[in-house]
Parts: C-alpha cells; sequence; structure tokens
C-alpha cells in the first residue's frame, strides 16, 4: 500500500472518522483509528478542529493519544495549544505514556509555570527524569536521548537475558540493542537481539558481548552524534557521562531529524531566509524575509555612499557605470561558492583543518579564480570599447574583488564560529551585499589611478 | 568509548596494523583488525597505500573484506582502483559476500566491460539479481533497495517464525522486520521482531501480523521514499511491484544517504557550486568553480551592454550611478530568498501546491517586500540627497525590480522541474545575475521617464 495521505481511500477514512466522532460512536471510532500507523494517527489528529479533538480525548485512553502524540513532529506550533486544551491531569498522564525524549521535547516549548503543573501530577521518578533531562543544554546528546532503554547484567545465559528482555520490552523505545552494565551502572557492553537471536540460548552475556562499545558524552554536540550513527550505520547509539554510566540512548530516527533541522538551518543561512518547506502565508512569507532584507539594505546604502563619493569620476567617465554590476555581481557570485563551502566544512567537525590553512587555500583558489576571470574580461571589454586600458581596469578590479570576496566568504563563517555562533547565520545575501561594498571601493580606487589614460575614450 | 578515529589510541592501533601487515603477521594482524567495527575497518582500510592493500587482501578472506566494503561511502572516488587491483575471481567473491545494495552501488561505478568481467565470475543467482537492480532507474526505489530480507508464510507459529528467521538471519541486511508473503510472493503482512518476541510462541502468524503495509513502489524517487520511512519512524520499508510481489526493502541506513545527499544537492545548487565537506587543492576548488562563474560573467556582461545603452542619460545624471548596485543588490537578495523556499518546497513532494498558486502567492509577497522596501528607500534618499523625486524614482524601480525577481526565483525552479530537470540546478547567483539584467532595465527606464523632474538636482 502505498503512503496513505495521498489516496481517496484516506480521504474516505478520515471523512468517517471524524463522523463516528461527531454521532459519539466510540467503539467504531476505535476499532477503525487503531488499525492506523501512529503517524497516521497523528496526521488525522492534526486535521481536527478543536470539538472534535475534545471528543478524541475523551474517546482514547492517555497511552493511545501518547502514542499519536509521539509521531508529532516537536516543530508543530499548535502542540502547546493542544496540551492546554486537555484536562491537566489527562495531559500529564499521556506526557507519562509518551516516550520520555518525546515528552520533553514537548516540555521544551511549554511556559515554564505550566511544565511544573504538569510535572507535579506526574510519577515522581518519570518527573524526575524529565527534570534531568530539561536540563540539558539545547542541542546536546543529552536534549535529544531518550532514558527507555533495556539493560541487563553480564553474568547470565542468553536465556534469561531474552526473558528480560520480553519483560521490559513494552517500556523500551528499542529493543534491538540491549546494553549490558556492570554493578555501578557503568557501561560494559553491548549486544544485539540479532546476537541473541543466533547464538546458543545457553551461552553466557559476557562472552558473546560486544565490549568495544562506541558511546557518545551527554555533553556532545548532536550533530556530532549524528555523524557517529551515520558513519557506524547504528539504529542507536549509548549516551554516558564522562565516567562511563550509561544515561540514555539516541534512536536512528532521532538522528534524522538532527540531520534535516541542520540541513535546512544550513540552507536557510545561505539563503538569508528561514525556510520552510510549508506554502505560508504572502504576509507571513514578506515579515520573515523583510528583516534581513531591510537589514541588508542599509549596508547597501554605505555602498551606495562610497559610489556617490567617487560621483565626480563617473560623470568625467560615464562608462565606469556601466561595468558596476558586472564587477559587484561576480565578486559576489564567488563570495557565495566560497562561503557554502565553508559553511559546509565546518558542519563536518570530524575534518580538524586549521582556519589558517582553509584561508590560504581559499586565497590561492581566488587568486586562481580571480586570474582567469580577470583576464577573460579584460580581452572582452577590450575588444568592445576598442581600449585595453579600460578592460584591464576592468579585469584587475574584478581579480582583486573577487579575491576579497573569496576571503571574506570563507573566513566570516569561521570568525561567526569562534565568536559562539552558528557559522550559517553568515548568509549568502550578506557576504554578496559586504562584497558590494568592497568591490566598489577596489574598483573605483583602480579606475581614479587609470583615469588618465582612458579618459580619451 | 568516543568515536575512535579521534582518539591517539586509534592513532596507535592503526600503526600497529599497518607493522603486523608489513612484517606479514596475520595472526597478530586477524585478532587485532576484527575486533574493530566494520567502519573503522573501512577507515583503516582507506589509510593503506597499495603494497599495504594487497598484503590486506592475502590476510583476510572475501568476507571478511566485503563487510569493510560494505561500510565504505560509494562516493568515494578510489574503489574502482581498489577492485582492479584485487584478482578478479578475488573481486567477484567478494562483491557476492556483499550486501546485495552495496554491491550494486559499487558496479554503477564501474566500466560496462569490468561490471560484464565479474558479473560472469559470481553464481548465477547473484549476478541475476544484481543484474536486475543495476536496471532500476537511478534515484528510485529499486536503486537503492536491497534484496537480503527474511521472508516466511503466514500459517504458521511465532516459534516456527522464529525458526526459519534465525536460518536466515545470517544472510539478511535487516532481521527486525519479518515480510509474510502469499504463495505468489505478494506481499500480504509484515511483522516485526518485537511482536514475535512478545508474543506468546503458539500465536499463529496470520493472527498477529500486520496487514495495514506501508510499502513503496520500485520506480517511487528516492526522496519520496526517505519521506516515508521518516514519517513513519520505521527501521525499513518494502518495495513492491504494481501487483504487490515483494522485490526488496530499503533500510534506515541508506535512507540517511539519500538525506544527506539530497540536502547537499540542494545546498550546492543554492551556491551555484558542487559543495564537498572535505578540504580540495586549490586548483581543483578553482576548476570546480570556474565554468559557473564565467557563465554568469557572460550573462552578466549583456547587464553591462544594457547601462552602456544608457550611458547618455547617465553622464547626465551620475547621480543615478550611485544607485546601480544598491537596486541590483536588494533585488538579487530578494530573488534568492524566494528561490531558496521555492527549491525547499518542490523537494517535499508531498504538498501539491499548484504552480499557479505559488506564484499568486509569491507575487503578493514580493509586492508587500517591494512596497515597504522601496518606500523606505524613497524616505533615506529623498533626505539624503535633498530631492524626493530621486527618492521616488528609486524606490519605485526597487520595488518594482524586487517583484520580478521574486517571481523569477520561484518561477525558474517550477519550470526546470516540469522540464525534467532537478529545481536545484536553479542557483542562487544564476538568480541574481539575471534579476541584476532586469533590475538595470527596469531602473534604467523608470529614471528616464522621470529624467526631466530631477535633472536640476
Amino acid at each position: 500500500m502505498p503512503v496513505a495521505q495521498e489516496t481517496e481511500v484516506w480521504q474516505k477514512q478520515t471523512n468517517e472518522l471524524k463522523k463516528f466522532l461527531a454521532i459519539g460512536d466510540a467503539k467504531a471510532f476505535r476499532s477503525t483509528f487503531l488499525e492506523l500507523h501512529n503517524w497516521e494517527q497523528a496526521q488525522f489528529f492534526l486535521s481536527l478542529d478543536q470539538t472534535e479533538r475534545l471528543a478524541l480525548y475523551n474517546t482514547l485512553t492517555t497511552k493511545e493519544v501518547g502514542d499519536l502524540f509521539d509521531d508529532i513532529d516537536d516543530d508543530q506550533v499548535q502542540i502547546p495549544d493542544f496540551l492546554s486544551e486537555m484536562e491537566p491531569s489527562y495531559a500529564a498522564e499521556m506526557l507519562t505514556e509518551m516516550y520520555t525524549d518525546n515528552a520533553v521535547d514537548i516540555l521544551e516549548h511549554l511556559d515554564k509555570a505550566t511544565v511544573q503543573r504538569l510535572l507535579a501530577r506526574m510519577p515522581h521518578k518519570t518527573a524526575a527524569e524529565m527534570r534531568t533531562l530539561l536540563h540539558y543544554g539545547d542541542e546536546t546528546a543529552g536534549a535529544i536521548m531518550t532514558t527507555e532503554y533495556i539493560t541487563i547484567v553480564a553474568k547470565q545465559t542468553v536465556a534469561s537475558a531474552m526473558a528480560a528482555l520480553r519483560a521490559e520490552a513494552d517500556e523500551a523505545e528499542l529493543i534491538y540493542y540491549v546494553y549490558v552494565l556492570d554493578n555501578d551502572h557503568h557501561l560494559a557492553g553491548i549486544i544485539s537481539l540479532r546476537d541473541l537471536i543466533v547464538n546458543d540460548q545457553a551461552a553466557m552475556i559476557n562472552d558473546i558481548m560486544n565490549e568495544r562499545v562506541i558511546s557518545v558524552q551527554v555533553t556532545d554536540d548532536q550533530e556530532a552524534v549524528a555523524q557517529t550513527i551515520r558513519d557506524y550505520n547504528f539504529l542507536a547509539i549509548p549516551v554516558t557521562d564522562p565516567s562511563n554510566h550509561l544515561l540514555g540512548i539516541i534512536t536512528v530516527d532521532d538522528v534524522i531529524d538532527v540531520i534535516d533541522d541542520e540541513a535546512a538551518a544550513d540552507y536557510s543561512g545561505l539563503a538569508g531566509v528561514d525556510v520552510e518547506a510549508k506554502l505560508e502565508s504572502p504576509l507571513k512569507s514578506a515579515l520573515k524575509r523583510l528583516p534581513w532584507l531591510i537589514t541588508l539594505l542599509f549596508l547597501g546604502m554605505s555602498t551606495a555612499s562610497l559610489i556617490s563619493h567617487y560621483e565626480n569620476l563617473v560623470s568625467e567617465a560615464s562608462v565606469l557605470a556601466v561595468f558596476i554590476s558586472l564587477i559587484t555581481g561576480t565578486a559576489g557570485n564567488a563570495g557565495t561558492q566560497s562561503l557554502a563551502v565553508a559553511v559546509r566544512r565546518l558542519a563536518f567537525k570530524n575534518e580538524q583543518t586549521s582556519l589558517l590553512r582553509t584561508l590560504v587555500v581559499e586565497l590561492i583558489t581566488g587568486l586562481m579564480i580571480g586570474v582567469v576571470t580577470g583576464l577573460t574580461i579584460t580581452v572582452v571589454v577590450g575588444l568592445w570599447k576598442h581600449t585595453f586600458v579600460l578592460g584591464f581596469v576592468i579585469g584587475l578590479a574584478m581579480c582583486c574583488a573577487i579575491i576579497v570576496a573569496n576571503l571574506a566568504g570563507s573566513f566570516i563563517p569561521s570568525l561567526m564560529e569562534r565568536l559562539g555562533f552558528d557559522p550559517a547565520v553568515a548568509s549568502g545575501p550578506f557576504i554578496s551585499t559586504l562584497s558590494d561594498l568592497t568591490s566598489v571601493l577596489i574598483y573605483f580606487s583602480i579606475a581614479q589611478y587609470f583615469m588618465p589614460f582612458f579618459i580619451n575614450k
């Protein structure tokens, strides 16, 4: 069956489910609804109005609603509204039933008073666990890990480990890796369910477990965690503190969200706009894009006032105006390319390249690009305007402007990172607007110097 | 343990392993090497020179080398060299031992004659399977699926299914989902290992299996497959033909690679350069970036020649030159934003928005942005140059240029997609260079019309 959402069947089923809710036929609703995958349940839920949602809360158990909330995207802006329309004790119970990492994602989007109110209504142990998770820094391993994993001890047979696994399976988010702990809750080994299945049931865990456990630290950046899971092709990775106590695990589905979010952030940064995949209202789009545009407009004003400074030069040789946009445009393009490469390289933390080396490489690259582009334009302009002096001025200016734009494009993201910002906030539009300024300065300085040679055009 | 590669321990171990290879101590080499995770083995392998690699082939079995090749990134350019330095029969045997999808990824990067030579040396069944997989279109579900999955029939108990699973586990890439087939190889249901474990061993598969199987078609785009796995949080998804015969499965690790590749392609497109995470030599970088830059340079020349056409206007009112870069720059920025949004929206196939609706939304967005930005600059220029006529000319030109750039930014990627190209090839630099041309045309047309009113500045 293809993805349900697209089909007419889905449309029909949705309408039917809504009808059941409206007429209060709980039995019919439950029998159809609980057949759906959790993600489909979530999609259905998101299509309801408030009256329908209230009817749904009454028809389903907190566990069943928790299951669908596990599959609602955590950047869904309506979540706080959903929680506030539930009875507080119902909301607390539902959050308790959810996987801890997902519940914590939701709590992070609520105001502090509401969080306290909800935690107060949870079982003591769950509330304590969530409080701990809420304390981990944003975008760290701690913030995305879950505490629902299966642990066993090493001195037992596969058969007894399987029994332990069966007993705990209901609570765990992932049962395909089992973590082996010693007496002090240190992570001593790991064994996959695959190994438990294929090995002799009488074999001892400590003989077959993998002791070379790859783990991440609770304070590690989520991007580094994603990189490790991707490299090793794991389904999950354990998270430990510096003394190797097991604190939680991070599953591959959360890592996919991290990869997605980071890619979207890099992409949005390059474009100078927070890109959303959904079609938004024009007003919302405009409000999102205007701040950057207006900021850059004022940066652009300094370029304009610089040109204004050279207005006399332009009125003497109006041909200079002809090439302003060509030089600023080409340098801006080169700067954007170098920016994109720099941002992407910074995203891959395991490539440890020194800033100096990057700058040297980018300088030489810029030099090569500048010389080739400069020579090309020298010839083209020389032939077109029948003066190779002018061609040379344009070519030299373009070459210098490209080198400067290239350096800015690669240096600024590194600088941002060193100052503790996300390098992706150095946007493409920012670099090209900045490069307009330097390009114009370079262009008119060179033109002024060579003025005497081509004024008699 | 943190990721091995970064630690000194790793460096020491690598050196030790190389020493074992050099002195030909196969036993010592094997006992250390086979303790490593496959990905680490792959990293070690990639650090070897040819002599060392040849020694390694002699020391390890084809299965062991196949395991590490499973974890070499398929865009690793050296792979064809590795295969050509192996004995052909060794290479064929190694590919046979690998997971089919990974082996096919490698074959896709070899020339046809080599592929035929290798297939001829494989067992008949494997070669036939690989030939089929090689025929699926690039970037489709068929191209990334594997044929190593576990199937059972419905009319048996959990206990007998578990026995079947144990027997097949060694060959399968993923054993955590088991696919239930009917007599005609139709996909009739799916059951997770989790369900097999927690259910009563005497339960019948057809009572507990999930019959609402979410699957993808073999011709589906890989991006749509990735979206489905991500939405449903699956570890794998079955691939079927239109008659619902099971052809293969796609696992979550391959989906992560797809998400990565697509994100990198969108990102590279926006920047107008094929972005690689690794630091490349300046020459290589320059050669990669120059083609676009030179192409755009010639597009930029048409802007220059358009300005040249208006040179008399500029020499009469040199103040016009002051605002060229401000108008082209701002319109270019707006166009880049709208381009980024359009490309990203096209990437999410499940959002079915008509082109017309997108354009209308983008037109209204452009209008709002244009009016706000235009009014701002009218006031600023009016105050600065003490002439609100000039301010109005700049403001009006900027407003129109932004609207046009916005439309181009959202229309061109859609056009590309309709013509069968990847919308991401419409790069940011291309849109801003194109928008330079239209902006200059709009600017000077408006300026010429209003010329009489501000020439007496």
